[in-house]
C-alpha cells in the first residue's frame, strides 16, 4: 500500500491493543519487591524484566495484526517492514521512575513513517490513564473519564509552567540554555518523564524542554501534543521526531520565545 | 479524656472521612480549565478554592464528629480543643504539582498531640490510592488493592534512591548539604511532593530530604512513614513534627549515614 493512502485512524484498534497488552505486563512488576534492574550503560539506566516483557508482548500483537508494518523498539531493535508504516515502541519510557515507584513513568506508542509519527500514545498503566493523538483522535480516558486533550493558549514565558525530567537537562551548555528559559518562566517543575508532554496536550503545563531524547522518547508524546493544538521541534526549530533536544510548547509565540533562548 | 488513654485506632473511620471529603472536593476542581491561582507570598505558592473548601469540608466533619480535638489546618488556622487530640490538615500537598495537573501531590491529616503524630494519610485522589499509618495500621489502598505498608532494608548511601521536591531544596546551604548526600546515592530524583514520603513507607525509595517544611506538611507523612518502620527526624535528629528540615530513611543505618553529611 503506498504511503499516501494510508489511513492512520484504521491503526487505532491495534494501537490500545498494543497499550493494553503494555500495561497488564508493567503492572504485574510495578511495585514489586525487588525489581530487578540492571545498568546497560555507564549513565544509569535500569532495564526490567517488565521493559523486554512488554514490548515482547506488544510485537507478538503486530507480528499477527500488522505483519508488513515495520517496528523500532527500544529493548528489542529495528524490524524492517513493506507497509510503508513504522511502530516505534518504547515500553517503559522514565525506567528510574519506575523503579522508584512513581506513577508518572509511560508506555509510548506511534505509528507513522520517515516524516514523524501519525499517532501516538502515552498510557500510564497504575493511574489507568491514556493520552492519544492524531489518526483523527486528541482524547485522554482516566479517573476522570473521556475527555478531548487541548493545549493552552499561554504566549508569554512570564505566565508559562516549564517542566523538564533532570535538572541537569543535558549537557552543561544545554544545561545553561536550559536555564535561560527558567529564568523567565513562571513555575519549572521536575521528574515527570514522558507524563509531561501529557500535561502539556491536556492543557495543564505550557512547554517541556530536554535534551538527549531517543526517537522511541518523543515520538509518541509528539503525535499526541500536535494532535492537541501544540508544537514540538527540536531547539532550533526542526523535526524532533529523531529525538535529541526537544522543545514542546502550547503555542507559536511561547515556542518562538523559548527557542530564542535556546541557542 | 486524659492523652494516656487516647486509643487512636478508633480514630481511623473519621480519618478516612476526611480524607473522603478532600478526595471529593479537590477532584472538582483538579485539571479543570482556568484553576484560580492566588499568590499569598512573594515565593510562588498558588493557593486554589480546591485548598480551602477541601479543608473547610474536612473541619466540618470534625466539627461535629470530635468537637472536643484541635484542629491546624494549612488554609484556616488553628481551633484550639480539650480532649487531648489535635487534628493537623494540609487539604492540598503539593499546590504547584496540583495547578500542573501532576498526580503526585495529595491531601494530608494527622492526629496527635504536642509529641507528634499518632496517625497519619496521605491521600492521592486522582490516582485514587491512600497511605494510612499509625493507630495499629500500616497499609496502602489503591489500583494494586490493599497492601501492607513497608520500608527497605538499605543501609548504604550508594545503594540508596533519594527524592526531594525542588533541585535547590532550600537556602543555599541547605542545598550544599543535600549535594553532598546527592553525591554519595545511587539515585536522586525530583518533583514528587508528598507523594516521595509515600514511596519510602512503600518500600520503593529510600530517602527523602527537604527543608522549609510547615508542621502540616510532614505529620501526616511521619505517621505514615513511623507505622512503616522508617525513621523521620530533622537534619540534627531531633523531632520533625514541627516541619522545618526534615530527614527521612528506611533504616537506622542509612539514616545516620545521610546526617553525617547534612551537618
Amino acid at each position: 500500500m503506498p504511503e499516501d493512502i494510508i489511513d492512520y485512524s484504521e491503526l487505532w484498534p491495534v494501537a490500545e491493543a498494543l497499550a493494553d497488552a503494555a500495561r497488564e505486563v508493567t503492572l504485574r512488576y510495578f511495585r514489586q519487591p525487588g525489581l530487578a534492574a540492571e545498568s546497560k550503560a555507564a549513565h544509569f539506566d535500569p532495564v526490567t524484566l517488565a521493559d523486554r516483557e512488554a514490548e515482547a508482548a506488544m510485537r507478538e500483537i503486530l507480528d499477527r495484526e500488522r505483519p508488513d508494518d515495520g517496528i523500532f523498539g527500544e529493548e528489542h531493535g529495528v524490524k524492517e517492514g513493506t507497509s510503508g508504516v513504522v511502530w516505534v515502541l518504547d515500553p517503559i519510557d522514565g525506567t528510574r521512575g519506575f523503579i522508584s515507584g512513581t506513577p508518572t513513568w509511560g508506555v509510548l506508542i506511534a505509528a507513522g513513517d520517515d516524516t514523524g509519527p501519525k499517532l501516538g500514545i502515552v498510557d500510564q498503566p497504575f493511574i489507568g490513564e491514556r493520552f492519544m493523538g492524531g489518526g483523527g483522535r486528541a482524547i485522554t480516558r482516566g479517573p476522570l473519564g473521556e475527555r478531548a486533550l487541548g493545549v493552552r493558549d499561554t504566549t508569554e514565558l512570564s505566565a508559562a509552567t516549564l517542566y523538564t525530567t533532570f535538572p541537569e537537562v543535558g549537557t552543561p551548555e544545554e544545561g545553561a540554555a536550559f536555564e535561560r528559559v527558567k529564568a523567565k518562566a513562571k513555575l519549572t517543575r521536575y521528574g515527570c518523564d514522558c507524563y509531561a508532554y501529557a500535561l502539556l496536550a491536556a492543557g495543564q503545563v505550557d512547554l517541556v524542554i530536554e535534551a538527549g531524547l531517543q526517537s522511541y522518547d518523543i515520538q509518541g508524546p509528539l503525535a499526541v501534543i500536535e494532535a492537541a493544538g501544540g508544537i514540538v521541534t527540536n531547539w532550533q526549530g526542526g523535526p524532533a521526531h529523531q529525538g535529541g533536544q526537544v522543545l514542546a510548547a502550547a503555542t507559536p509565540e511561547l515556542h518562538a520565545a523559548a527557542m530564542e533562548l535556546l541557542w
